[in-house]
């Protein structure tokens, strides 16, 4: 079985220094915690709380998906989905983890092709439109609240579109994934008649994907959900341990936690050494960013935590980011992401070019030279006192990526308690959302209204 | 004529007050060494320096390109391009500028496939050479110093591979992109007969893409090289002027080094609101990084300067990382790039769907809701105290791309003068490189290859 493992060996002081590193000490000072952390959320499992650990489980929701997935492949050769943030991420994360590159340039047989509309941006979605017809098309709306803005615009145009061509049938175009019980697009589910799925209550989007959320679209495009579901499960009862050392997401919320708060390093690289572990960096820096980046901390102190995640790519960011993460400021704690066995073996060839610069290479497979990249790495790091650790994929599985998924999302919920944060909410984002509404001319709006057009002329006329 | 305009209101304290805006007092800080460091490039230009300066009206070598490109159009179903850092990311942006995001699945008639292999991920280039028939593929290889370990090995694995199929006919397939007498690649070209062109002497990679590094692969997926470089050499005219508040680049350059110098904000994020633009923010990523992340500065003192880049996507981000930045610490400053015109109108119908909490929407385009989504969200910035300046795209054409890749470039020449460090070398990543030929067992590198088994010696073993 692949087991994920880190090695947080770069991470201490007697790797890079005392002033940059972890001392034993400092494991002190959080190994009582961590312990306290971990029979808390043993407690909230059987308290029936913390929803999203108990989706890897649900073997009725996955049995439901993979049969209505069945139909979707029989019937379309498109599947596009509209969603965004939560509703989008993990799709996209799956999709690039577990598929070729060039899925959609030569898609499965048997399997559509997967568009995942994670934005509005008029060209971009138009770009969809022009290409694909919506007689092959399948759409998959995706939204907890069933009243995200974006997705509710999407929804509207593209039922348009499919109704166009295809009269009453439009119906069996589309597969909703919402709340179970309320809010617009649950409503407008039960309305036309829609195959739909529910999001559990309690789960919040960015926790969400292995929820109908993510594996009905996984499913419609022939990834295998049971064995994503079987490593999440198997990574969720290796971090049911008390023991900080043996656990390795309470051990990784913990080195985290210090190196913010006593090394100073508020951005976290994730530098994937593999373009399939690329998009789960992305799926991660939403999981990180929203569920710690807080104005309040659960006391109702003003604190403005949380630190800001990156994604990198190795080893193509080498020639663009190490430079700056080599030599400049001390702010950076680097999660490496290390592939063992990358199931593809191309070996630079021998004899093909008689040029003295290029025969070291000879004989040595690609897999080889981007781990020696990485070890490279790791070292220029580690010499000019630049924490690191490493997240080891034995193979990129749906098995594997399971358990990366449940792993980040038990760190971040214990991270919420290091930083005395509530992982689950994200009340900065309302301000936003209600200047939006309030310019798009929604009702009960006006007054933000007034606010925003007063502002406006209060501004400076600085532009050139 | 479309022109860019930078909006920067909401990066004065007037607008998110004294503790975290520009003051009239710091922009006259700056004044006068902008000025200066105006004049110190314009000497620099008629001394023949910042090479990179001239590419923009280097007509014979853009005619060349495009007169090559028109053979390779003809010829070939698929072009892929062999290159990492910059001789990878300026490709990349441009196509996703320029073509649709669905380019590959549907290109464009008359046009290559463009395949752009910025890493040697076995997996990922495999997916790739799985699919291509060796015998309609050209292949770009693009490295300025002809040594860069990726492209070489590369290189091997694609000649024997076209090769295999090809025969002596090979040499039709590849076009070389390197420095125009010496390193390794050079000398293949003369040897083997392949067609190439030059990096011009002085041009570093992420200054090169307006050389052939860039229009080449540009030219052959049929995009308008001469409008880019138009655009590019009308904005290198507008930055001329020696006033900060009338040339843009100067003005730019003065904001985001007061932001780090007297505001404390070192992560620097471009917020796009334009899928078409985000690769242009992954190019500006390794701009700034590699060119101000420096730990000595041009005295030879430890500086470890260097602001952080992050790139991040409109309105699909307001969805993962807007949480953190309205909330979370104040350490960021936002770069929004908006585009007024999208060259798509897609309106929500009207009477598609009965139901409250959707009628707002009806009758505004995508283009509207993601403007008041933008705007929505630099107002929640904003009346949180943190500052953002809006870069306007008034459409997305070649000429305002060309104009974007100048401007920043100028910008962060001139930020290298503020920071008082060498914008074009990257000291930073020779380490890592030396390590990475040590674990290869490259000759003359046995010392290194000693002092890292050592070092691997002395760990601890701390894994789980």
């Amino acid at each position: 079985m692949d087991i994920l493992r880190l090695d947080y060996n770069y991470l201490m002081a007697e790797a890079v220094g005392d002033d940059q590193g972890i001392r034993e000490i400092d494991l002190d000072f959080v190994r009582k915690r961590a312990g306290r952390f971990a029979r808390d959320i043993s407690r909230q499992r059987k308290a029936g709380e913390l929803a999203f650990l108990r989706l890897p489980y649900d073997r009725a929701v996955q049995d439901q998906v993979a049969a209505v997935a069945q139909t979707v492949k029989a019937r379309f050769r498109n599947l596009v989905v509209l969603g965004i943030g939560g509703s989008a991420l993990g799709t996209s994360a799956l999709q690039q983890a577990l598929h070729p590159w060039v899925y959609n340039v030569y898609p499965q047989k048997g399997c559509p092709r997967l568009f995942v509309l994670d934005n509005i941006d008029p060209r971009f979605v138009a770009d969809v439109m022009e290409v694909l017809d919506p007689s092959e098309t399948a759409v998959c709306v995706v939204s907890k609240s069933g009243s995200t803005t974006e997705t509710l615009a999407q929804y509207m145009i593209f039922k348009r579109w499919v109704e166009e061509v295809e009269g009453r049938a439009f119906k069996e175009h589309f597969f909703f994934i919402t709340d179970p019980e309320k809010g617009p697009l649950r409503e407008i589910a039960e309305k036309e008649g829609y195959v739909s799925f529910p999001v559990p209550p309690g789960v919040g989007g960015r926790f969400s994907v292995l929820s109908a959320v993510g594996l009905f679209p996984a499913a419609c495009v022939g990834l295998d959900i049971h064995g994503i579901c079987e490593g999440a499960a198997r990574m969720d009862s290796i971090c049911r341990v008390d023991s900080m050392e043996e656990n390795p997401a309470l051990l990784y919320a913990a080195l985290m936690y210090l190196m913010v708060i006593r090394k100073k390093k508020n951005i976290h690289v994730l530098l994937s050494y593999s373009n399939r572990l690329y998009g789960l960096t992305d799926w991660y820096r939403q999981l990180l960013a929203e569920s710690l980046g807080k104005r309040f901390d659960l006391d109702g102190k003003e604190v403005h935590v949380g630190p800001t995640p990156i994604k990198a790519l190795g080893v193509t960011d080498q020639h663009s980011q190490i430079q700056l993460y080599v030599e400049g400021p001390k702010d950076k704690v680097i999660t490496f992401l290390k592939v063992e066995d990358h199931g593809a073996n191309l070996v630079v060839p021998e004899g093909v070019e008689d040029h003295q610069a290029l025969k070291f290479l000879e004989g040595h497979s690609l897999g080889e030279i981007m781990e020696a990249e990485r070890v490279g790495t790791e070292f220029a790091l580690k010499k000019a006192g630049r924490p690191s650790c490493t997240i080891t994929f034995p193979r990129v599985t749906p098995f594997t990526v399971g358990e990366y998924i449940i792993l980040k999302q038990i760190a971040v919920t214990v991270m919420g308690r290091y930083f005395k944060v509530n992982p689950f909410d994200q009340p900065g984002v309302e301000e936003g959302k209600a200047a939006a509404f309030a310019l798009l001319g929604r009702e009960g709006y006006e007054e933000k209204r007034r606010e925003i057009l007063e502002g406006l002329e209060k501004d400076l006329d600085l532009r050139i």
